[in-house]
């Protein structure tokens, strides 16, 4: 059998990233990353091909449907892991995706469960991209993964850790709600099985490795650290009244990325941290099919390993290009 | 173990009338039916008592919460048939059976297989009940049934079966899309076993008879009747053009149910027999389970037999309150 030929747009993102070096690290697929022509030569993209990576031009802002569809030859499967703000994008990519017969359509979910309809701007963005994919019929595998480890965090007050995490996210209601983590570096290794995968075929998957609430994470941070951790307690009251206000703020400048943040970032305290979404159980009900059912064999890194290698200073910064936009940012206000 | 009590929202309607025949001849439920209090004492109504079946009040559009909530008490399974118009007043319905504690909800689906998203209206207004129903993590069960075959034959030239069908529906393009046909009087009896059925909690299911094109449908009523039929074919261009007419007359008056009903028909008629939605593979794919994958023991009624049963003057005739409308219907003109 051919080895799968597998095309990833977004290398160069976090998400993108980790399920880069989850194809590398499998070793069993041929790898093509897609680069706008701008960046193509940039040293990370270079280092790619040193990885035996096919590098190939692609714009979705900017390329016809013949441009794409040539771009997609002999593709598989094709991985999407763009910007937040770039998830409309999709819609040409995935129309082309049709034309050129790419088998398995991977759009790019990769958040914590929710529902469509009103909860998350995002969410409804991505139901656009998949509702399109579904009227095409283009074969596909909803991947998400629930809420990364890297941001489940607050930072630790004596800056330990100001390297890595600088935010101090508030705690929803009293923080008992049990969320789905996982660790980012896995979400790769899981893409990887998952798409040699049948059984996941036109199938949406929850990719996760752990149950944790808010409060169990800074209670695991405080024994782990020594050190006492600010409890910020917001109310699901107030959570909906900031979000009233980044709405407002939002229709004001659509075209600001920070105002997008402040409100997505809000919704997702909401659906997670309050609502209760992003549970597997939830997942489920909503016809996933989840990574504990389907590979329960796999060795993820547990949390507690994560927040031990993290006080210790052995967890690599991200997010690094947006740091300073983070750091603006409210409610995961620094 | 005690009885599954069902409450049913239209049973005065075809499919509801088919709901509630499949129940009381399965014999295994309790049957609330649900009326207007206006129409609560009509004669249809008072034989419904007579069968055993308990009368309830309400009326979605004027009901508040508590009255919505105290109509549901001890309902177990709620099956909603309404009206084609009503759709979205089914959301307080919903919110209402969350309350109530409703142990598994079916929303008036009912219709082909169609992708949400721009195809067609109804399926778009039931994904905003749907949407509603799993924000509010409310048990369910989605039931689509095909296309009838009381919908799908067009006249006869001699005006035999005038009675029944007055219609001569177009032929989309060659008239050679298969499309998956149900006896409306199987729909209830489908139900039935259901709502029983553990497998499709949480879950969409389409079920269906037989897989028939038009062509093969108009050769068949050729064949058992002796009559020449008129094949009127029209292009997937021509009914776009139809449907760009329809939505500016709907948009002229949004209340005109005639209006609605010119859109919504050729927006049926572009589905499954232009873009061939209504099949067994594509529901599959969108995450449907089929009749035939859960009940390969089910007796339905073959296309044939009704076909031999129609010519006969054996069928009831049907939608006999909107005869008058449906006449000046277009595409289906009689």
């Amino acid at each position: 059998m051919a080895r799968m030929r597998v095309g990833l747009l977004g290398a160069s993102g976090e998400t993108g990233g980790s399920i880069l070096n989850g194809l590398l690290e499998d070793g069993g697929f041929d790898i093509v990353a897609f680069s706008r022509p701008s960046s193509i030569n940039r040293p990370a993209n270079l280092a790619l091909k040193d990885k035996g990576v096919e590098l190939r031009e692609m714009d979705l802002a900017k390329d016809s449907q013949d441009q794409l569809v040539a771009a997609l030859k002999r593709i598989d499967v094709l991985l999407s892991a763009i910007g937040a703000p770039a998830q409309l994008d999709q819609i040409p990519l995935v129309t082309a995706a049709k034309t050129a017969g790419v088998k398995r359509f991977v759009p790019c979910g990769y958040i914590p469960v929710i529902p469509a309809g009103g909860v998350h701007l995002l969410r409804d963005q991505k139901e656009e991209v998949y509702n399109h994919m579904k009227r095409l019929g283009l074969p596909y595998t909803i991947i998400d993964c629930g809420w990364w480890y890297q941001v489940s965090t607050p930072r630790l007050p004596s800056g330990k850790i100001d390297n890595v995490i600088m935010m101090e996210p508030p705690i929803a209601n009293k923080g008992e709600q049990p969320s789905a983590l996982t660790d980012l570096r896995d979400v790769g290794r899981y893409v990887a099985r998952v798409i040699k995968d049948d059984r996941t075929l036109n199938k949406q998957v929850l990719v996760y490795n752990e149950m944790w609430s808010q409060s169990q994470v800074w209670d695991k941070l405080e024994e782990v650290s020594g050190e006492k951790l600010t409890r910020n307690y917001v109310s699901q009251e107030q959570l909906e009244g900031k979000l009233a206000d980044a709405k407002k703020v939002l229709e004001s400048d659509p075209s600001s990325f920070m105002n997008l943040l402040h409100m997505i970032e809000t919704q997702y305290l909401i659906s997670w941290g309050c609502r209760g979404d992003n549970t597997p159980e939830y997942a489920k009900y909503l016809g996933y099919i989840t990574s504990e059912e389907l590979y329960p064999d796999f060795k993820y890194v547990k949390f507690e390993e994560y927040v031990n290698d993290l006080v210790a200073g052995k967890i690599d910064e991200f997010y690094v290009e947006m740091k300073e936009q983070l750091k603006a940012m409210l409610p995961m206000k620094p």
